[in-house]
């Protein structure tokens, strides 16, 4: 019965680099298998790539039935092009090519963070006056399904907590300087080497930034109303040292980049930053480049994903699986949106200062009697009481170093208790402060 | 633009025990958000149920837009229902039920995995000969998304593997043994007392009857194959002690009660037993009622979900899901097929004795010069090789307790070196048998 009912849906591709070449050889390969899966069968018939070189490292045989171009407007403005995925990455000119697209009615697949982190809003209007879609379960978390079931089978739910592990390249860098003791820099080489960061420039990674677009889409997602990157606090993995992945340890935690999104009573907090989670916690476990993002609803409790946040299959496996969904409800007459938008609430973003949190305090201070009761005074001065404290000589004078966890503190008045503790005389200096969490 | 959009579906359900009370709260309080979520209003308009105090618990102001009835016809045949949710369980007269509905052209949603699991097949049949669709994500995993992702984001990969922990009471009962030291005995009771095993008859759970259920639907799935519950392997946890537990610890493992299907050149296995797991797997810090599963593809490579595998909120949710996914879809006037079965091939099930595995085997044996190498022969004999062995003392007598881990060994020849070794005058007994599974 179903071959009877093969319907075929024409791709046009924008953008032919890495994620595009895994896209192109999984639709090639698994053409008939789709086909048979689904009643629907792809054809990719126009690519367009500025670089024409890399069209080389695919075999002419499989490019036979293709029409190639250096235009991006060659591939939106044809009439025969049900879908367009774009693959070009940033937000300009991508974001010119899938406004375009929509706007000449075609479905958009794409699986660029930063577009959709700033400009989501604006293509999912240009997309419902067009009575189409655009789909980008690929932008976040790699081959991971989780744009998918919140937007379906979690759609019914209330969601009020996002947090997790969401970027490949500084889980790995903080899995190698924890396991191998590697330092940061020896551990970003590593990483450069294996082509988890870029070379020139590895500060989308290691600063937050790739892990806040990720983070601004799925709290939009999550609590129905828009989260743009902005709006999400940051801080990267480069200040940690092997002393505090040691610290960590000896007070039963390790060291991990989180990204949390929490919603309560209408205001949504999105950050992004290193954090000590308890050693005993599944997300501790998560290592080397793999992500996992919890997700915590008044009905579902708590659900997971884990799995490969980056690669060209994993995320190419994404892309499809996005194109299979628009596929399968494509009717070339009628269109249609397949989810939509869902930010059908205004809600307000907290500042970072609003938060609460425990925090890890390392402090350089003069080891002499009284000096300790200093310190807590700051502390307790404003509103932040300690949990737990370690002490390390440094070297043969008289110096020591301080290991604090907090109790839950808002970071407003930790921040203010560092402040005082800075011109305090015998405290020499505050080495790092990182936030706790315990998680659920 | 949404608000002038929204298309009312009428849902009438068939069933009201604890399930139903969860879908029946979340669709009630959750009416408005779903509205504006999706587009879709949700009105419950007819529930039929045997047992009229069922009804009795819900405040009498929710049920007054609702009829009631203790007939299913009722339900199936009112032409204003647009798709029936069936929460009676068990076979018959689900089936009955279900396929009436199917037949009037309703859709169906069910969490009814001994349905899914033995009846499948004719029911798809049944949906795709009226132009609708049965969904059924609730019926494994509870309010983990499992089937929407293998249908539509993962549904352009080849999987090759699901393995995983499907049932919560099992898993329960396994953490109490092996965190608390409590006996099986000890522990079934334990999950009896809170509701997550059934007292009058607990086998359908601790004999691993549910857990192949799922694993019959989801390698339905994954592998587009039909695979029913005839055709998994299983073994329950009943002979599990606390020793084998302490034993398996020793030697770096814990013991969890798995579902693994796999699938290779056209041959697909699906068991459920206990097995021993590396103490660092994930799997291993999968604890109490959560399930966790991962699903292994040629182009994921994997990925894992995990959540609340049971309870009437998070079951209630995916329920939910499902109708929403349909009514996402729905035309009154069109209909049409959802996801539809994707069982395009017919491929082989292999039997358990073909499997490869290594094992754990614990014996008493005579304490003396030799036994060792006799039992070694043995093994060696029937192409089984000995990994580790570690040797406990019983008592005073010159007996002693052997534990054995075996390399991967195919489970004919385990089991013809087990028979042979029996017959040994030196082996008093083979205490137990479990698999070990070193997972990826």
């Amino acid at each position: 019965m179903r071959e009877k009912n093969i319907k075929k849906v024409n791709i046009g591709m924008i953008g032919f680099g890495y994620i595009a070449h895994g896209v192109f050889e999984l639709i090639s390969k698994q053409k008939e298998y789709i086909k048979k899966k689904t009643g629907r069968q792809l054809d990719i018939i126009r690519i367009a790539e500025k670089d024409l070189e890399k069209m080389k490292s695919v075999p002419e045989e499989m490019m036979k039935d293709i029409e190639f171009s250096s235009d991006a407007a060659d591939v939106y403005q044809d009439p025969e092009v049900d879908i367009v995925v774009e693959l070009v990455g940033g937000i300009e000119p991508a974001f010119d090519f899938v406004s375009k697209a929509l706007n000449s009615g075609k479905y958009v697949v794409t699986a660029n963070k930063d577009l959709m982190a700033n400009r989501g809003e604006e293509l999912y209007k240009i997309a419902e006056q067009n009575n189409v879609d655009i789909l980008f379960e690929a932008s976040v978390l790699g081959g991971i399904p989780i744009i998918g079931p919140l937007k379906t089978t979690l759609a019914s739910d209330r969601i009020y907590k996002i947090a997790g592990i969401v970027n490949g390249t500084t889980n790995y860098i903080l899995t190698k300087m924890g396991k191998d003791g590697l330092s940061f820099n020896e551990a970003l080489l590593d990483a450069q080497e294996l082509g988890y960061a870029e070379k020139a420039n590895p500060s989308a990674d290691v600063e937050g930034y790739d892990a806040a677009c990720k983070l601004a889409i799925l709290s939009s997602i999550a609590f129905n109303s828009r989260v743009v990157l902005e709006d999400v606090y940051k801080e990267g993995i480069t200040k940690i040292t092997g002393g505090d992945i040691e610290f960590a340890r000896e007070m039963g935690y390790c060291i991990k980049l989180l990204a949390i999104g929490t919603e309560e009573d209408g205001k949504i907090s999105a950050r992004v930053h290193p954090a000590l989670i308890p050693s005993e916690h599944i997300l501790a476990s998560i290592d080397d480049v793999f992500n996992a993002v919890y997700v915590y609803g008044k009905y579902i409790d708590r659900i997971m994903c884990y799995g490969r946040g980056a690669g060209d299959r994993a995320t190419a496996s994404s892309v499809v699986g996005d194109i299979v969904n628009i596929a399968r409800n494509f009717d070339r007459v009628k269109k249609g949106i397949i989810y939509g938008c869902s930010c059908f609430e205004n809600k307000t973003i907290s500042s970072i200062d609003e938060t609460m949190s425990k925090f890890y305090v390392v402090m350089d201070v003069a080891d002499r009697p009284g000096v300790l009761a200093n310190i807590a005074k700051v502390f307790g001065d404003n509103d932040v009481s300690i949990n737990s404290m370690i002490q390390k000589q440094i070297g043969m004078d008289n110096r020591a170093k301080l290991i604090f966890i907090t109790h839950i503190a808002a970071n407003r008045n930790l921040y203010s208790s560092i402040e005082k503790l800075k011109k305090l005389d015998v405290v020499e200096r505050i080495q790092n402060i990182i936030r706790v969490e315990d998680l659920d």
